[in-house]
């Protein structure tokens, strides 16, 4: 079969198309015929050799939607999770590095990792739903506890997960605030929906400006990290929260005040848990919700897919068919 | 009647006990004779002009206990705490600055704010209890969800409310590790119950040695904030707690990382609701806790009892009996 190998650190050019044996699922697993995968940041950051545990070569891809056993399927990529809603085990690990993952013809994964894939979303855009959809919904929900009416901030809107805590928010009802360094990104955002949009390049203190123009900001959702968190934190309403997912900007000065007086929530999330997955899909299928495709790459291609994804250009999703 | 009273800025040597006429109780207010009060740290920033809205001269005290119609009462110090149990209106304040406190023989408080004194504390122990008590309760349970079986870090012990959050946290059944600087606190927190102590000042990586021996540690209570918070990141368990409820070392530097990747929760916390007031109340009598009290002072000592709050070497609450 087919697969998309990194053989040597480097980055996005190092990634090369294979031809490789095709798994035997053992006891317990699943063999999936990939028809669509996508990527996040993780693939890039793994080529460019900033994961632990990177064994080469090594097939990456969390994201995948395919045939299994006759149904069309989509792939949960948090594996061993654990019992515990809070947190995940020490032991999870994400599908793809050092496992084997989805940019391949066929992957093999637990059975529990295989769901039916939403009627309403073809290969393509049920590929552009687990990981990024799963981590958008619980910050959103499971630990942001968004709901109808009140106000959320998504700071740089533009990546997969903001999309999603985008689309999800207004499916539910919520008033939304995005910010951005690109008055494109923000005309996108404000066509899904979208109520307040500010550009925080051109406008140092954009945090007021958000203040200003929501009034009173419930939940704010980051994964930008350093300032962009820290200006959070200031701006969100007593009894508010601040949901972060990542950090890609740095640490984070953070002053004590605001936290206690206002009695904030700040809350660590990352990725999510078998519940939070079917959550995810009951409520994609239910609020009929298609994912934003920035683009669709053929597998040969798989090297400027994730220079895009690289150079941070895109709005939504970047698609990878397992197919030329 | 004598009161305790501020005319200008200065720290704790500008306290002066005048005589004041008798305050009249207003609609819906209650005449309590105060027996005895207890200081807390912020009685010492107002004396030093660290606090906003401060009109002189002015009656401090925020915690008081003594008769009102002919009943042992104790004093809730939040006025106007608001209909939101997950943070106080923006109109709260506490007793004592702007409006007169509870260091006079008598005042005048919201009757809702009037609560039956527990039966088997003294005066001068009820006196201890209000403001550090609830506090301590709302940072412990409320917000820290402390449950039997768990650890819980104290940072900094030997102020009131740690103390509190200390014998609460034995009262349920929990573990107790608990840092000073003060050998001498350690060892006073010990035979209190605490089960790890830790010397943060012979110990520069104290963090790394309270995690080493407490294995795991699922909350931390901390008002220091600073380096102190941010080790308090580095050390809770994926999944655990952080409750903050002051920041006396400054503002935070701390790393994203930790806290999404283990999907801590940061929790502001300040004062406590009406119904964490009547709830620290019930657990108060129901474990017959006994608030530690450090010295009791006589009215007229109250500039050596603001001293010795300023001074930081107390175990526990300062209190002031409204006599000589």
């Amino acid at each position: 079969m087919k697969a998309v190998r990194l053989h040597e650190i480097g980055g996005p050019q190092k990634l090369v198309v294979d031809e490789v044996p095709q798994p035997q699922p053992q006891a317990g697993e699943t063999l999936v015929h990939v028809r669509a995968g996508s990527l996040n940041h993780r693939e890039v950051f793994i080529t460019q050799g900033l994961y632990p545990n990177i064994t080469l070569p090594c097939i990456l891809g969390a994201d995948g939607a395919g045939e299994a056993d006759g149904q069309a399927v989509v792939v949960d990529p948090t594996i061993g999770w654990g019992e515990d809603e809070r947190a995940w085990s020490m032991d999870a690990h994400i599908l793809g590095v050092p496992r084997d993952g989805t940019f391949a013809e066929y992957v093999c994964v637990p059975a529990t990792n295989v769901h039916e894939k939403p009627e309403h979303l073809s290969f393509e855009e049920a590929a552009a739903l687990p990981l990024a959809g799963v981590t958008a919904f619980r910050a959103t929900f499971t630990r942001g506890e968004l709901r109808p009416g009140e106000t959320i901030l998504i700071t740089g809107i533009g990546g997969g997960v903001q999309t999603f805590v985008l689309l999800y928010a207004k499916a539910v009802g919520a008033r939304v605030v995005v910010t951005s360094g690109s008055d494109e990104k923000l005309e996108r955002a404000k066509a899904l929906g979208a109520d307040i949009a500010v550009n925080y390049k051109t406008d140092a203190d954009w945090h007021k400006t958000v203040r200003k123009a929501a009034g009173t900001i419930d939940v704010a959702v980051d994964s930008a990290g350093g300032e962009t968190f820290s200006k959070c934190t200031a701006i969100v309403r007593p009894g508010g929260r601040i949901v972060t997912y990542g950090g890609t900007t740095g640490d984070a000065k953070i002053r004590m005040f605001p936290v206690f007086w206002h009695q904030l929530d700040i809350r660590g999330s990352s990725m999510g848990s078998p519940k939070d997955f079917r959550a995810m899909l009951d409520f994609v299928s239910k609020h009929k919700i298609k994912p934003v495709i920035d683009r669709v790459y053929g597998m040969n291609d798989v090297v400027a897919a994730a220079e895009r994804m690289n150079e941070a250009g895109q709005f939504g999703k970047i698609v990878l068919r397992m197919a030329p």
